[in-house]
């Protein structure tokens, strides 16, 4: 419950895709701050009962459904939302938040090399957000984000909710936290405005695909700014973004050539490898442990004719 | 000065390039503790009076400069050299530390949007490492670390210094910084160990091409691991890596699409927009700002077929 939130978007009020041809689910004053709640990526079709076979028979259909859209007063194409994230609430079952990760086939940065379906369940503590475990073995720190935050494309029709584009979408921005400010360009009239796909915790890169996917509240307020231009998202971090995972340091492996892509594999394998040996853990488990935890980052872009792309895996997950 | 010291490898004792049939400066048991005198990456050429006349003069047979190389005592390819970063002490002029940061045309991930040679010369606290002042505008966060550090490649022959390789070499991650444990596979009979290119800040990605270039003193401990077979460099911080940074947040920008070298760059250019119009400062400058202090990440990898790289820049520096 929101006391503060000037209206309210029901689970029910979500859709399947960008289209700047459906209807608001409700129109909205600059300044307003609304309450979403938002169903998880799957939708519900996993659950804390789920099993691995559960993976093999999603329906991709009904995958990452958005809430909304608002339709903003006064929002004409070339203005920026300017969306202020307020805050998480983790949806809590008998005082439980729950939360899966998945190696769905097909999907994510190692799909060649983990062909079979895997599944994580989680269940943490939504009210003070400690790290959730995992096993006896490991601890994952979480920070409570949307995944996919955004608003319609100016091209008509139905676009696919799984690439974002200039006009955000599923950006999958780990920082995109409470008390991040972000700017998105304004393509339709109204902005047309929705969000969902929360997340307990994800690293940089979310490099199986899928991170601690979490049905969650969320509260927004929505501003404009006439006339911005903005090229593509920014935002505004109000304070540090990794002090709840980086005490510890970190363990970092490598990739270096001429190929951004071939690097970022090369160090996320090889980081697979050395927490896998290292725990005495399935390859898969640490694939999926990498995509909750770890961060790529580009060290250097400039050393013509070879990248080093980095993986750094919290310390703290098996301290 | 290193008083628990083995050995001291002089600034003299330098090379430009990758070559096994060079003679080792020094030879080493495992486990010996060294104090390198290490050039700055234009071995002198560029210094407290340079102006940017001297960045085109500057000769790139002469860049890059490497102290060694070490022959480590038992060294076999397939084993690994584990290197115990000790610290860095910058070479004091008067009391005061210097450095550099050019935008050498023809360099750097906007080469093409910056084509003219400019220069920004910095005076710094060596021994506090307080942040360099950038006019009275900015100040730029410290924290030194190796550019270059690496071992000798199994193929004969003279290699450039500029690109990394498997063996390390040109890594430029920002997180070799004292107290950091790095591994490098090895591929020579000794090894042939040599560190440069000391830098006293740079941000992931060195996006215009050089960092906060600095002459600095390195301490360092080299030990072997017998048949470790790596392969690639990987390493070990003993804490968090951004706190010296962090502590206002962070602006940040967004590059989406299929080409992470394309985001990479459409982050990059949009940072440099944001801080040159928001500060009133040349694009230029806004360039090699972003250089040494923001970070390139790689925000999500897998929402077929659009990543996110987004650009931080931590927003103490104008704060």
């Amino acid at each position: 419950m929101c006391k503060a939130c000037n209206y309210t978007i029901h689970a029910a009020q979500h859709h399947f895709g960008w289209d700047n041809a459906l209807p608001p689910a409700q129109r909205a004053e600059p300044g307003a701050t609304i309450l979403f709640h938002c169903l998880d990526s799957s939708a519900g079709q996993l659950g804390p009962r789920s099993s691995v076979a559960d993976v093999t028979a999603l329906d991709f259909g009904k995958v990452n459904p958005v809430s909304g859209p608002i339709w903003v007063e006064g929002a004409e194409p070339g203005d920026a939302l300017k969306i202020t994230i307020e805050g998480f609430e983790p949806r809590a079952d008998a005082g439980k938040g729950f939360g899966w990760t998945a190696n769905i086939p097909g999907f994510g940065l190692l799909a060649d090399q983990f062909t079979d379906p895997a599944l994580t369940l989680w269940s943490y503590d939504p009210a003070t957000l400690a790290p959730a475990l995992w096993g006896t073995n490991a601890r994952i720190p979480l920070k409570p984000f949307a995944g996919t935050i955004g608003v319609a494309p100016a091209e008509p029709g139905l676009h696919s909710v799984v690439p974002p584009r200039r006009v955000g979408g599923n950006l999958d921005i780990r920082d995109l936290a409470a008390g991040t400010t972000l700017w998105l360009p304004v393509e339709v009239a109204g902005a047309l405005f929705s969000v969902g796909d929360t997340h307990a915790a994800q690293g940089d890169g979310e490099v199986c695909g899928t991170a601690i996917e979490s049905p969650m509240d969320v509260t927004l307020t929505l501003d404009l700014v006439k006339g911005a231009n903005l090229r593509g998202p920014r935002f505004q971090t109000p304070g540090p973004v990794t002090r709840h995972a980086d005490a510890a340091g970190y363990d970092a492996t490598t990739g270096i050539g001429p190929d951004l892509m071939a690097a970022a594999r090369d160090a996320v394998a090889a980081m697979v490898d050395l927490i896998a040996t290292r725990e005495k853990i399935s390859p898969v488990e640490a694939y999926m442990l990498c995509s909750v935890a770890g961060d790529l980052k580009i060290s250097e872009i400039v050393d013509m004719p070879h990248w080093v792309v980095s993986f750094y895996f919290p310390r703290m997950v098996f301290g």
